[in-house]
């Protein structure tokens, strides 16, 4: 273990920049700095989950920026705590450096992590900093509160299966930043593959409804996460492909649209179940589509194709790990 | 993004692990196997941090085992915990997992992981599962705890500074890993570098004498993480080299013993400050010994030497920006 006072004189400066940027509510009692965060604890459940995002697995860093990245590390977490009807509180982050990431690349880092933060009123309040060998590496942990948390698990037979936004987006949108010159992307396509929003804007209209039964969010593809929900709550789905809404860009861009909605993952849209009788009642709730309905479990997990057959539908989502 | 469907059940069977290893008391609602886990919060102040370890900077699978990694990765976040006079709660784990890593592997991590957690009471609840096209990654998130957080900030110039059990003896083992046979090994050494103890043992003696000013754990080495109560609670100190206790094995190993208590991290010991009138009326808290005293801001970082001379003490701990 060689002793470098220069290198960890760098690794002071990024500590500064952690600790200028670290956001903290008066719910925070301590933030960044000392060996854990101190913080008011969720008034109703606490949630945790954490999300990893890997050098030439999750991104490359010919499409995505430092500041992209740093926003849709957190995005992607966050979309787990919107996939259980919850509020996020505090974040912490964990990176490891390979030697040729520059103080201003970690400052944009953390300005895409903050610009993220600030929007949904979440804490970044600490984590890890270490060097690697190889790639760049960072982890997000991050705690929320849910009154009523949503779970997989709730899906009976006759339920509805809807989901929100335009699945296949982020898939598209990386095919264009691999195909085309920047300037004649779709921005809207860019948006949704290097700055996903969490859905925390359905949830208002979801809780008023009482209508879900299931929740999940899209992070790996719709064929997986159906697949996801049906093994939790025990149930089949049916799928109509006529049915799953797809971004026009995406469409024009090749004939793989629906095929990127099924497989390409990183949607952090929100994939849900809905009680029929309710929904019959008060309508779905804004911002959700109806793509199919839960089955008896022995129906299993079906696909209909646009030209009527019904096949079975295989969990395609995104394969972390088979990489490109 | 290909799409290899034995790669994606081999990641369903990793998961299976995960979930069969996964502990929960009641207090948690929900665990391993939705978007979040689902418990209860923290009854007084939530504790939050994260700590990763990275092949090839912290450990190397030539000298760690899978299990050993397991039980360590998890006891050094632990050690964050106790350094805030906290009680562990909650812990995800995130992994980036090469693709040479076996399922077997996997399970002995979490058996590591998992013998740590039921020694500490903690519930791990999640994380994430990722591939790495390279080293093995992992990031360790805790929630916890604490009815009274100790912190970094409140040594006063007078207080005793003492520390817990014997500084270098993680880097001793490591030294001796790396230049002996297994056989000839320090056991005593070997398990402190391999299954570090996070000192939980030790607050309620030290929760019990109220005269603790700061607290801080030694993973960086002694050097550093007196620089880091100095920064953070605005004092200067004085480290007497005679007082500080070595381990007999580390001493006969190398006459570097001392300059590994200095430097070398990964003890996961105490580190605190003592008010001096509260010592000296009660004695110091079973498990401590008192190594040097705080100073004036302006007496600077100083190190005493057993010959008497005295020296500025420079923060030599471990450099994660250094690598072997």
């Amino acid at each position: 273990l060689n002793q470098t006072p220069a290198i960890e004189s760098e690794f002071n400066r990024i500590r500064a920049i952690q600790h200028e940027l670290g956001l903290s509510s008066s719910r925070v009692k301590l933030g960044i700095g000392d060996d854990a965060a101190i913080c008011e604890p969720p008034k109703e459940n606490l949630l945790l989950c954490s999300d990893a995002m890997v050098e030439g697995i999750h991104f490359d860093f010919k499409y995505t920026s430092f500041e992209d990245l740093g926003f849709k590390a957190l995005a992607a977490c966050l979309s787990d705590i919107a996939a259980m009807n919850g509020e996020p509180l505090y974040a912490v982050i964990s990176l490891a450096l390979p030697r040729s990431i520059s103080k201003k690349n970690i400052q944009e880092f953390y300005q895409g992590a903050k610009a993220i933060a600030l929007q949904t009123k979440t804490d970044i309040v600490g984590g890890d900093l270490t060097a690697s060998k190889t790639g760049f590496f960072v982890d997000v942990a991050l705690v929320g509160n849910a009154k009523s948390p949503s779970t997989r698990s709730g899906a009976k037979p006759g339920d509805f299966l809807a989901v929100s936004g335009l699945p296949g987006a982020s898939r598209a949108g990386l095919f264009a930043l691999q195909n085309f010159p920047l300037s004649s992307c779709s921005r809207s396509l860019l948006q949704a593959h290097l700055r996903p929003q969490p859905r925390f804007d359905l949830l208002p209209a979801l809780r008023a409804s009482q209508a879900c039964t299931s929740l999940i969010d899209v992070s790996d593809g719709l064929s997986s996460e159906i697949h996801h929900l049906a093994e939790s709550s025990q149930v089949g789905f049916l799928l109509e492909e006529a049915l799953v809404p797809l971004h026009p860009d995406a469409r024009k861009l090749s004939a793989d649209a629906f095929e990127w909605a099924l497989s390409g993952g990183e949607d952090y849209e929100l994939l849900a179940t809905f009680d029929q009788m309710k929904v019959e009642q008060e309508g779905i709730p804004n911002g959700f589509k109806i793509i199919g309905r839960a089955l008896e479990p022995n129906q299993g997990i079906q696909m209909q194709r646009i030209d009527g057959t019904r096949s079975p539908l295989v969990a395609t989502g995104f394969d972390h790990f088979a990489s490109s």
